[in-house]
Parts: C-alpha cells; sequence; structure tokens
C-alpha cells in the first residue's frame, strides 16, 4: 500500500527545503459568487466590476483572503498532516491581484526549526509563496507551526529560527499596478469614512453577529482544497466536533468589519496573528478593529491603515482581547494583524 | 466612532429624497449556479442558453428573482435596518432581463410618510429601481415598511400616501426585447401546458415540499448582500431563532411552482405581496398557484398570465389562505400577486 | 387540474420507447465551484485549466461524475418519480468531455422490462444518452429501477431483460481526443502512483471521514435539478428523515480517493453499482478501493484501471463490503466499478 499521504512529520523537514504543493487551482466567477454566499462580504472593490473599473483595475479582483486560502489550503497536505498548533503568520504580503481565471499554485521553503524540549515535537517555518499561471508571485507569507515527530529517535535538527519583523514596513507595501482612488465613490462604496478620518487607537465595534453552522464551513474549507479532517469528520475528535478552519473566522470577521471600514479595500499585507480559541458550529462571531497605525503609500490618494482585527464570540466583553493575566479571553477566536488600502 | 451604519429612523426620511444605495454588484454563472443549489429552479430559459437563444435572447438571463434579490438587498442598509416590518410590494415592473457578468446597483426615491398615531413609527413608501452597467431600469417597485423614529420628539411629517394601483394592468408589461415562442420547445420545458390551458380561478397545488435548513438561508441571503442582522446572529431574538429572508421563501415558492407552470416563464410584474407568517428552518414549505387574470400582450404568441403565488408550511390544509376572520392562515408563509409570460 | 407531474408507472412504459427528458440546463464555472465546495475533489484535471491544457485537453472539464449527475437528474420526472428502488447500472461509458458553458439535455429509451410475480410493481430498464448543445453525446448508460403499477390491473407486458455486459471491454474506453499524459507533472497531480504501480486485488483505504450534513447534499442534489421529494421533504418519511442521493455518495467516495488514486484522473466508464445501505445527514462517509483490473488503451502512456469504490459510514470494519451471508454490511453504503484513465 503506502499510497495514501501520511503527511510529514517534524524529522522530514530540512531548512533550505522547497515544496511544490500538488494541485493547481482555476478560481473563477463561480469561486466570488461562494464567496459572496459564504461570508457577509461587501467590500466595492471586490463586488463591482464596474466600481473596480473606476479604480483603475482591469475588473473586479477575487477577494484578497480568497487567494490566501487556496494557497493555504495547497500546504495543508505537506505543512500541516500531522501540525498540532498553527502558532503564526507574519511578513504577509499580496503581491498581485487575483482575477476570475487565474490558475493559482504554491511553494512552500522551509525557513526554521525548532525542536521542542520534550523531544515528542517541533516548530517548522515555511516561506509560502503563491504564483498564478504565469509565474508571477501574488502572495508570499510565513507561517509556523508545531508538528509531531513520526520517529521519536530522530535527532533534533539544528536550531534555526528566523529574523521576522512584528509588521511589514509601510515602505514594502505593494500598490496593485493601476490602482487609482482619484475617482473613488464613496457613496456607492458605503461610507464617508476616508484613511484621514480614522486616529491611531481608534477601536470600532463592527456590530453584527453570524452564527455559523456546519454546512457552511465545511462548504468553505472544501473550497480551498484544505481537507484537514479535523474540520469535516465528526468522529475524529473526542467531542464529536468539528473545529472550523481559522480561516472561515478570519474571512467572517473581515466581512464584518465593513460596517465601520468599508473603505479599507484592499489587504496588501498580513502582519501577524492569532488563532486564539477554536471556534465551533453554533457559534455566534463578531468582530472589532482596533487602528494600529497609519501611512501614505507610493501613491498620492491612497493610504494604508494598520489594523487590528478581533473576532469573538457570544459572551465576549466589549473590545474583549486580553485577561489580566495576559491571555487571551477565552471568547476571542482571532486576533489579526494587517495593513489595508483606503482613499485618504 | 460613528463609523458604522446606524440605519436611518422614520424622521430621517423626507418625500421626494433619492437614496442611492451602496454596494454595486456584478452578478454572473457563479450566482446562477448558486441559485439553482438553494431552490429547485426548473423553468427552461434561465436553465439553458440554448433554450433561450431559440426563444430569441442573447443567451439565459439570471432569474427574475435573483434580480430582485440583489436590488433589494442594496436597499436594507437605507430602507429597513429600523423597520419593525415590511409591509407590502405593489406595481413591480421587471424592464430588461439581467445577463451573467452585468453589474446591478439601486436607488430608491421616498414617495409616501405616515407617522403611525402612537408617535412611536411610521410607514415610509420608496420606489426602488435597478439599474445595470449602462444605466438601463432592470426593475422598478414600490415597497413600504415600518420604521421605528430613533427621537420620539421629532415632528411628525406632513402624510403623504402614494396611490398605487393594485395590479399593474396588462398594457403596462414590458416584454424583453426579441423575446419570441415561436419556436417554444413544450416537451424541453418540461409540461406541455399553454397560456390558453389556464383558466381564470384555476388552482394549482405543486405538490412537492422542501425542508430549509439555517445554512441555505443564511447562504440565499448573504449572497444577496442583505446583511439584516435577524436573518444571521441566534442570538438576537429572544428565542434564539434567526428568521428567514421573506424572499428565500418567495424563490423557493416559485421554483416549486414549476411543477403546474412550468411554460410560466418570465416574471414581469410584482403586483403585489404580503409575507404571511415568519419562516424559520426545520419548516417544510409548499406552494399552489391561483390563476387570478390572463391577457394578450403586445406580441403575438405571448400570453401574460396573473397569479397568486401562496406558499404554507407544514400542516397547512389544501389551498389555505385565510381563516374565518379574514386573517391568514398561521401556516401561510407568503401571498404573492405577479404577471409572468406564457407561451400562448 | 392535472397539471401537475404524476410521473410514469409500470404499465406507461414500452420497450422501444424514446422518452426526451425536460430541462436542457447549461453548466459552468459556477457549477465547477459549487462541485469543488460540495466534495474534497483535487484531481487536478479538473481543478486546473493549466494543467489540463498540459495534458492536451482546452481546458479543465466538468467532473465526470457532474455530467453523470446533470444527466440522471433530467431523468428523475420520467423514470424514477414512482420508483421503489434504484436497481443497477450497467455500460455506462463518458464519450466527451462536458466544459464551462457547455448545455445539456437527456434522452432514454426503455430497453427492458419485467413485471414483479406480485403484479404490484415491475422493473424499467433504460438506456440513458446525455448529449452536448452540438448534439454530440456526452455520456450513456443503463439503469435498471423498480417502478410501482398504477394501475394493478395494468395487463402484464412482455418481458424483455437485455443482455448488459458485467463490464465494459476496455476496448471500448473512449479516450478524449487530444488527451495526453507525457508531460503529466506527478508533483502537481499529487502524488507518484502510476498505472503500473497498481497491482490487480490491491485495496487502498482512503483515510479521511467526512460527516454529511442536510443542507450539503440538498445543495447539491436540487444543483442536479434532482427534486425527488424524497431528499428534500422532511415530513415525506415516516422516521422524518432525507434520504440523502445515492449520487451524491458517489461523489463524496470519488473525492475521497483522490488520497491513494490521485492520479486516477478521468473516469471513462461505469461498470456497475448498487447503493448498498441508505446515507442520511450526521453519516461520517469514508471510502476504500479495489483494483479489479487493468488495460493499455488505444493511447500509449495512457493506461485504464479498473476500480471498485467502497463508500462506508462510521462504525465500518476495515475494508467492509459483505456478511457471511453474501449481503451488505449494513455500514456498506456504495458498492461502484468503474474504469478511469491514469499515466502509465
Amino acid at each position: 500500500m503506502g499510497k495514501t499521504n501520511p503527511g510529514r512529520f517534524f524529522e522530514d523537514y530540512e531548512v533550505g527545503d522547497v515544496i511544490r504543493h500538488a494541485v493547481p487551482r482555476t478560481v473563477a466567477e463561480g469561486e466570488r459568487a461562494l464567496y459572496h454566499a459564504l461570508y457577509p462580504a461587501r467590500h466595492a472593490l471586490y463586488s463591482s466590476d464596474e466600481f473596480a473599473a473606476a479604480c483603475g483595475l482591469e475588473g473586479s479582483p477575487l477577494d484578497d483572503l480568497m487567494a490566501f486560502h487556496v494557497v493555504f489550503g495547497k500546504t495543508v497536505p505537506d505543512i500541516s498532516l500531522n501540525a498540532v498548533a498553527n502558532l503564526g503568520y507574519a511578513q504577509g504580503r499580496w503581491l498581485k491581484p487575483v482575477y476570475p481565471g487565474d490558475t493559482l499554485r504554491a511553494e512552500s521553503q522551509v525557513i526554521g526549526l525548532k525542536q521542542n524540549s520534550n523531544g515528542k515535537s517541533g516548530v517548522v517555518w515555511v516561506q509560502t509563496r503563491g504564483f498564478n499561471q504565469v509565474g508571477e508571485i501574488v502572495l508570499d507569507y510565513v507561517r509556523w507551526v508545531m508538528v509531531r515527530k513520526g520517529d521519536l529517535d530522530a535527532p533534533a535538527p539544528e536550531t534555526v529560527i528566523p529574523d521576522l519583523p512584528a509588521v511589514v514596513p509601510a515602505s514594502e507595501l505593494v500598490i496593485p499596478e493601476g490602482l487609482s482612488f482619484e475617482d473613488y465613490d464613496f457613496e456607492l462604496a458605503g461610507a464617508p469614512h476616508r484613511w484621514g478620518d480614522y486616529e491611531i487607537g481608534e477601536k470600532i465595534d463592527h456590530v453584527d453577529g453570524v452564527t455559523i453552522e456546519e454546512a457552511e464551513h465545511m462548504l468553505a474549507t472544501r473550497l480551498w482544497q484544505n481537507t484537514a479532517k479535523v474540520h469535516f469528520d465528526a468522529t475524529f475528535r473526542e467531542d464529536g466536533k468539528r473545529l472550523i478552519y481559522g480561516g472561515h473566522v478570519i474571512s467572517m470577521a473581515r466581512a464584518l468589519s465593513f460596517n465601520g471600514l468599508a473603505n479599507a479595500q484592499m489587504i496588501v499585507a498580513l502582519n501577524g496573528g492569532a488563532h486564539a480559541n477554536p471556534c465551533f458550529a453554533g457559534d455566534t462571531v463578531r468582530a472589532w478593529s482596533e487602528v494600529l497605525d497609519r501611512a501614505e503609500t507610493s501613491v498620492p490618494g491612497i493610504g494604508a491603515i494598520r489594523l487590528r482585527l478581533v473576532a469573538v464570540k457570544q459572551g465576549a466583553e466589549p473590545f474583549a482581547l486580553k485577561t489580566e493575566a495576559g491571555k487571551y479571553a477565552p471568547e476571542v477566536l482571532l486576533d489579526l494583524d494587517y495593513w489595508a488600502l483606503m482613499p485618504i
């Protein structure tokens, strides 16, 4: 036998390895429609070809997070099949919009390894790149996961911990070619608030809540060809629960953030993120944001805003984040740090 | 703060106001596929490009109700966020088919206002128009809603009640350019019954029932970018139930009506409608129709049929509608009055 | 009245009858996206236009089973509305790939009839053909169903039992025009195993399990315009359960078989199949395969592999199939026999 994929164990990674992930994927208008059915997404640039064209693009790109999920999904069989935990993200950048009809594939390079002191697992850092059909990098990010050892007697590798910046510098944000907010229609976009209207430290409660169903998160996760069994198999965990893919919570929270951040149109960088607590079907997800920073970009009229996006579930205090002990409050699901582009 | 949308209150409307609704939306083949996954839709004109071409159209349009839902969804943040009840529809007409790739946006004009005698709310009448990317009106309808006052001390506006016809006159129905039923293939369409085979007063039980799941109505409602929290947030109502968007019931009933009305292909007018009782997940929806009228149109071979479409849930008596007291029976969900086009 | 479809009863079929099924259907990228959302489908040829082009095709075809489901769905109102049981399949062949934008319709010819000895029902054999918009046959298969008699006094027809081969001979498999595995990229496809690596008799456990939700199987079944009420109406069966369309289990099992059979790319023949036990929401579906045969094809580099695909639910023994009494074990849902194409 041996024809099924056992996944990689900690000892199977070596710093410098490049893994070419399987199953390229053409994404098109069907995926766009499903994204709108799965999340209350309303950012105008991703909703209307006409609005996007008025902003200098060739049409409405697929949601930036859709590109992320597709690329991430490709990495699961090679990176996180035997993962105990998804520990973090850093240095993520969106480099090219993805349009309907594009075909995405992904590669990851191992950039760090550290065996845990218990000798049973270790941390693997990978830099993942998503490519389109003409070989352009559309997305680039680092994530690190804790992976079980398959052979406990395998020797520990030399520890290599990559030097990761806490934040992508604003100077390194890539503005899509042609993007312009000169003729931006705030009324059609749904809110009058510009980049200059947001103050560092400002917090926004996005008001609305969405209760999640099993069918929805499974449809979404399969759509990204992420087939990790913990999301699909009710017989896998002892409690009979299916863990919701963390990316589903990211997309839900981002979509909810329209109500308060309607003009934070494009996500251009992922500075970091933590899936603070697991999310299960039946949970009602809400979101709030904090303005962490603002910066001008290389393009006049386009500002960058650095946002903390926090997803919480039912029972959370207003603007819940951490307890006095410095841990995430139990109702906090996600703490994400990203840069978006707004009209100045 | 103040960056989230509080919605408008009764005192925020003035007769004559035109509201340009936010977030235009490109609808394409993905939305068509989802429509077929969400509803048992089988009318051939909306299922097959070949069938539609044989009827003189450039291809299969998107379902008429999809155009309605998308336009309606755009109006929610401006019209019904603080609505207590959706009271009625009138004078609805479909003026242009919507094709995959079209971009829709919407505007509403306030055409009537009447404060309730309790001083806490009032009725707002709006005429809503949906536009495609070249500025053509694709859809036009009046609806009226009861909206809460935000400031109970705000003075009552002058009462203006629009004069609305009970029925769109057959002479005002718009037949899509090029539409012809000369080469209509009744076998492929699924039934031999022509316009002339239906008698005024005839009632048809559409036989089949569909039990609705939470995931389904939420996918549908989000797809139309209708994000009213009552449909999504299980913590919002005291009983923990999510109210199903009335349009979901309309589309379900219309799709079920294929079995008996397979040749009532295009919806061209909405004369009126009432969401008689709320629908919740777990309800099994059935439908019946009554032929209210028939009329010839300006195009030979194309007849108009005026139908009452009634959706009911489990426990309903055959052809249930009203009780002896003249109220809707508790199992009646929808009472819709529309004109459709059929081959003569 | 009499305007709704009562379905055909056993006495309504005559050997030689050709039934032209209703409601042609255009299938496009939306259906492809939904297929990926509904099933964990990852075969590269159906996921990536680039991968398919490298294999000599004009782009990524729609999943072969999607073509089957759409054609099958068309036959339901004419063949199985009054069916007691779906008894078997034989002699199925895929003759042309279906591409986004194609319009499918179906015809069935009655090729066999046998009244049951109880006089209350009988077996009907039909050969069904699916056509694309230019009249090419894309799919051809035989199925037989047990159908109730409507009029118990109707005379029994002459018994005609078609002579059906147990297996489609390898020499009759149709290789799509242009298909070539010369530049096949095993790494992108997700596994290194070629046709020559599989031995007759080899069994593969596909490892992963998927728990099925009501919303999912109803979305799928509606998408194929299969509106048989037993799948949708929770008030129809006494136990309140909705029976899952057997084709949903076929697609789920085939998608799961990627893990072990990633290079069994195209399904070209259906030799037979049994829906061994009913599947209901809440069941967790797993799959295993057995290599039944291998054959070369007319095209160098393309091998045919004959596979038994078995779907089971929770509680099944490893490689569960039949009990000592020769009946299907109660956890077995599906026993399918098909030919697929693999790179040699």
